[in-house]
């Protein structure tokens, strides 16, 4: 294959021990990371060329790699290396940085998973939003899905997975709706998350954001921290529906795209229609501290601080 | 890419409108079937030169397609046309053959899987047995995994799916209880399937079998008729755990070894230890009607009836 021109802040990925454009970065049609979504991942970000909680992301990976009976030839340094080098490569200052391990090729006949050999991809692409700016700053449309999350029995969503037709589905009954995001409830009427965040509701200053049945979002881990920093109560527990419609302010946690208002939950106009004021404050001060460099990992772009 | 020398008879896939070797074969890192395991897929089988149930399989592969809204430029017989150009290629008489349809890749900084353009993948491959023949002739030891199996109300069974996690671990669950195979259960208490098969138990010359929960397999659906010209009762119901330890005769079904008896369960010998009646004359109904020619679409090799 002749090598065609490309620009490399569309995206770089790792693939079988080399760096190359994502748009030609595959994965085999037969790896079970595929046909039987046997995999899993972990999304960290750079923000203004440095990485936030990158070692914390890494180590949720192994976790998550435990979880799932897999393992990499990589310890956590050489993973941060490899992520870096792909951000450095794609010259990208704001990126969405992706690490996944598929459970690999089964040899020839057999079904063992047990047999196969783990694999690695990493890339890194520009930043995604959830949410574009517009909507971030006046709020996001959601609705409260008639789909129900995978419940927990079955998947452990504590291991970041891509299992996501529940959470695709509701973001199709999103659209079809008039909204943007949907977020899932369980089977007892509590809700859960949506497609890549957590959810946290506002009452009379308490934070309330959901234990059970959920990615532990490192957004979400952030602002916990963050709500003890600023001596704002925080309660990780279930929260219901009728909870949720009776909020004084919702908001939204993601590595993709940060704090984020809810301002219209299922056609009712909310909070007043602005993003809530502990909302604001949340969202102020988490971009504060990560534009002071906490916890960050700068990335040594070839061509400086450009 | 120079073309290196390669068996046709280790898979033939059909990607991007091409025939290519299957170990050449990939899915984009970023198509949306991977990262979200935003897929549906069928898989039909080829044996003594013939496939069964082909149109069967690509309608309910088309069904599946509209329920998760995707939709290919390819009719149902253009589909037909190229599972049956991957067989003969292959010159496997017989072989495992998978169809795909994939969200496909996300236009740039959007997340929007209606904007996405599906994809279609197949490939043959030689066919794939979940036990051997050791195992088909004296049964199969199984367990009752501890795993739930993602629950309907989260993501339609009928619609198949690659969310395998589920079904993975109880494979793992499986071997370290000294087992091949697992069946996952549903939070009431009814058993559901396992990894690729469907379960059936036999009491007092009865069948039964799960309604819900579940993916309705092909070959279920060919035991359900043949029972039914057998003059065999056979009930689709909910199935507890309970009675599936209370059955006389167990089997499983599957496109990937058709009738497969279950002689031990979770560590108790069942049945005697051998294939029960009724296990077996199904067996043999099933694999007899399959040499006559029942229900099938002959495959014109290039070399002949070799």
């Amino acid at each position: 294959m002749t090598e065609t021109s490309f620009n490399p802040a569309d995206g770089i990925a790792f693939v079988n021990g080399a760096y190359i454009p994502l748009a030609q970065a595959t994965i085999p049609l037969i790896d079970r990371g595929f046909v039987r979504s046997d995999a899993t991942y972990d999304v960290a970000h750079v923000w203004k060329g440095s990485f936030f909680r990158l070692d914390d992301h890494i180590e949720r990976f192994q976790a998550s790699m435990r979880g799932l009976r897999m393992s990499l030839p990589y310890s956590a340094s050489e993973i941060a290396d490899i992520l870096v080098e792909c951000v450095r490569r794609s010259g990208l200052r704001d990126a969405y940085v992706q690490m996944t391990c598929t459970r690999g090729v089964p040899p020839r006949g057999t079904r063992d998973p047990r047999l196969c050999e783990n694999r690695f991809y990493a890339f890194a692409q520009p930043f995604v939003w959830i949410a574009n700016e517009e909507q971030r700053r006046d709020g996001l449309k959601m609705v409260v899905s008639s789909v129900q999350r995978i419940q927990p029995e079955a998947v452990d969503p504590r291991i970041k997975n891509f299992h996501w037709l529940d959470l695709t589905m509701g973001i199709f009954e999103a659209y079809d709706r008039d909204a943007l995001v949907a977020v899932l409830v369980d089977r007892e009427g509590n809700i859960t998350e949506g497609a890549g965040f957590n959810v946290f509701t506002v009452r009379d200053g308490v934070l309330a954001t959901p234990n059970r049945g959920i990615f532990e979002g490192m957004t979400r881990r952030t602002v916990i921290e963050l709500a003890a920093e600023l001596d704002i109560p925080c309660e990780v527990r279930p929260v219901s529906v009728d909870e949720l419609r009776a909020a004084d302010e919702i908001f939204l946690t993601s590595t993709a795209g940060g704090i984020m208002p809810v301002t219209v939950l299922d056609g009712s106009i909310y909070g007043n229609g602005k993003p809530g004021a502990l909302t604001s404050r949340i969202h102020d001060t988490y971009w504060q501290r990560k534009a002071d460099g906490w916890l960050s990992t700068k990335v040594d772009y070839p061509d400086g601080d450009a």
